[in-house]
């Protein structure tokens, strides 16, 4: 785990889970994401936590203080943007397990979503990191909801990934340069005509 | 001018002020694209409002209950998704001043990333509504953006919305049916190859 200098880590939190598991991926995403806004590369964000808040005080004119609020549970995928005129859309996950990646991990709500972003015409994707290999693949989401709707086991096992999936490359700048991935998964292979 | 209750509230709001001002809008264009997603016609979301969590606690095993958080700057827009193959980027205002529009409703980051969605070929606006004439304007971002920065003026007179904008129309089933905007405007006129 890294330290964080300030220990107000949550701020950045989208893996609701407890002990800022997940959250290295995140904020690694954030960097690039950051860097290829800085480059004027992408428009890619990450969407904030869904809460429902319940209770706000005032405790002074200008400051909403929230004192009482829930992690809902996200309808759609954590991140989305535009890069090169196309619609992009994925989620990322951390996985411990070294062996398989859980399916339980992704929402059957979020499965649909991407679904329906590919139909509308959009890249959807997903990123996951095998913790223990230090690896993190971009999953093309029609591959795996193929392996979803297909196979009848509750995991993606790890070959699967070698075999159907691309290694994200780590840079300085880029902790999780996926757009390179992009590039040549869906740009290179011409099966679109609205790439720039 | 107008009153603002608590002395610092400007005349628009999104979800985050008190009393749930300005939220009629939203829950009308939330309904509207819930009908979209549900006759497959466009897949555009609201992101969740930005908040920074500073504690949690966990008054049971399963249940995260937040307990202090405060409400963020939005770095983006409210709104965006996917239509017709194309990214849609649209920030939405209530204006309770009847003559003009004050520019302060939007920050200067949202309006730096409608230029930038602009820029890399996706389709960018506001959805801006007259409370008092009860007109809600459809506002592509490129006129809004130019108005800004070509006048001295620190908001848009309403007669600036009748010249360059679209009324929105509005359906049992589609309270703000701004698509059907966006297919005169952005598909019909011809100017993008890439409408399917």
């Amino acid at each position: 785990m890294v330290n964080y200098p300030n220990g107000k880590k949550s701020t950045w939190t989208s893996s609701v889970s407890a002990g800022g598991r997940g959250m290295e991926l995140e904020h690694e995403i954030n960097l690039t994401n950051q860097n290829y806004l800085d480059e004027d590369r992408a428009v890619i964000h990450k969407k904030p936590t869904p809460v429902t808040i319940v209770k706000v005080d005032y405790p002074s004119r200008n400051k909403a203080k929230i004192t009482e609020a829930y992690f809902k549970t996200p309808s759609t995928t954590d991140y989305n943007g535009i890069y090169r005129g196309r619609y992009i859309d994925f989620e990322a996950k951390e996985c411990r397990v070294p062996t398989s990646f859980p399916l339980k991990s992704i929402h059957a709500h979020q499965i649909r979503h991407l679904e329906s972003i590919i139909r509308h015409g959009g890249i959807a994707f997903a990123i996951i990191r095998f913790i223990d290999f230090n690896e993190t693949w971009f999953v093309p989401a029609d591959r795996m909801i193929q392996y979803i709707n297909t196979a009848e086991r509750s995991s993606i096992p790890h070959d699967w990934f070698t075999e159907n999936c691309f290694l994200i490359r780590e840079t300085y700048t880029k902790p999780v340069d996926y757009l390179e991935i992009v590039d040549r998964y869906y740009f290179e292979k011409g099966d679109t005509a609205d790439g720039k």
